[in-house]
């Protein structure tokens, strides 16, 4: 006797898929926490902040595990078809994106360390505003995926230039200090991989938000990236 | 009346999966190319290579989307399950790795073009050492998918320790090669990112190798990696 549909099963694997975009949005949440102590670690000097956002990144690794092996177990046991196999799919790469994500912060944490025992060199608004934006970014990136929005997506998408705007910006004026003073070397070079570290984060939101605009619509986002970081030809003294 | 087990689709499965291996083979083996030119054109000062190399990058990009479309048909057409779906879903995140690993090449090879018009600070010395281990080591991840073999993987994950200490010894050298003379501040801050760029791909390469690992044994790597890399952490001028 053929068993008839079991509204069970159908509203179990639903549920297992609505589990997966919640899966991601916490996770998306810890990194940008993640992403936001680094940075006030930095700009508040403050040492134990910094030391927490170390220890807290096993837990984005942790994470990422659990997506994947859900993600395994729903590939064998409800072979997903179509938008479903998407979503899994963009899940796994999404959660890679992220534990990356957590990496560059935690370095950035570890750089703040030893900046907050070196003199003040330079103002730390770019840095600031350089965060909030990387932030904004992945917060929408992940709002996209869980509100199944790709003109979220997409806007996301458009908005990484101003980020590499402000990332040139600091390269160009860290350079400045570090020949102005050799005593300015230690510090700027940190400055310099954390600056380096929020632009690929925002590299990663973007990552993030091409992934969503592909499971909502279907397809490739097929217009070329928008970039502005032109930092990796910088060159010390040259025509700003 | 049921159909006998086709001996075609059997074997055309098979083949998919060889087909799969090759295909990560033959990314593998543009990114250790891409890596051994992006050094190569730093070390002989070759901007042509150097462009070269910033061109090729799309290729590898091109690469990713063949590998995880191939994977995402093979998902939904053969509905694999344990080792196949688990080489599956390590072969698209293996893709993600080289794609990376090709993006540092390609930043490095942008940096050894403004490196070349600066003059020569140090011996690179170091750099060409600590390209040759990375390439080393991301063929035999990439070996040890093809041929299934775990402890081969194994070693290359015991063997990044070497890549972070030479990488520990440039970054101080750099260090004080720009107290020493702030006209070296431009190249050396190239150089700095140029040898970060080859560590975090020698820490792609190792997670390939975890990754093939879980492949070949179907479980994790459980001991923690070992990690040499404290530049993080470093002050210009402290002991070292």
């Amino acid at each position: 006797m053929p068993q008839e549909a079991s509204p069970h099963i159908v509203r179990s694997y639903e549920g297992e898929l609505r589990r997966l975009r919640e899966m991601i949005a916490r996770m998306g949440g810890l990194a940008e926490r993640q992403v936001a102590d680094s940075a006030q670690a930095l700009i508040r000097r403050d040492t134990d902040l910094a030391a927490e956002v170390v220890r807290r990144d096993a837990e984005l690794d942790q994470m990422e595990r659990e997506v994947e092996q859900f993600c395994v177990r729903l590939l064998a046991l409800r072979q997903p078809m179509a938008a479903d196999l998407r979503l899994i799919i963009a899940a796994m790469k999404i959660s890679s994106d992220l534990e990356r994500i957590g990496d560059y912060a935690r370095n950035g944490a570890k750089r703040a360390i030893v900046v907050a025992q070196q003199s003040l060199i330079s103002s730390l608004n770019g840095f600031e505003r350089m965060s909030e934006l990387v932030q904004e970014n992945l917060r929408s990136a992940i709002d996209a995926l869980v509100e199944e929005d790709a003109e979220k997506a997409d806007e996301v998408w458009r908005s990484d230039e101003p980020i590499d705007g402000i990332y040139n910006g600091i390269f160009r004026e860290l350079l400045t200090f570090m020949m102005e003073d050799p005593r300015n070397i230690t510090a700027a070079t940190h400055l310099l991989f954390i600056a380096k570290n929020m632009e690929r984060i925002g590299d990663h939101a973007t990552n993030i938000a091409e992934r969503v605009h592909f499971v909502v619509r279907g397809e490739q986002v097929t217009a070329d990236r928008p970039k502005g970081d032109d930092s990796a030809s910088a060159v010390a003294g040259a025509p700003r």
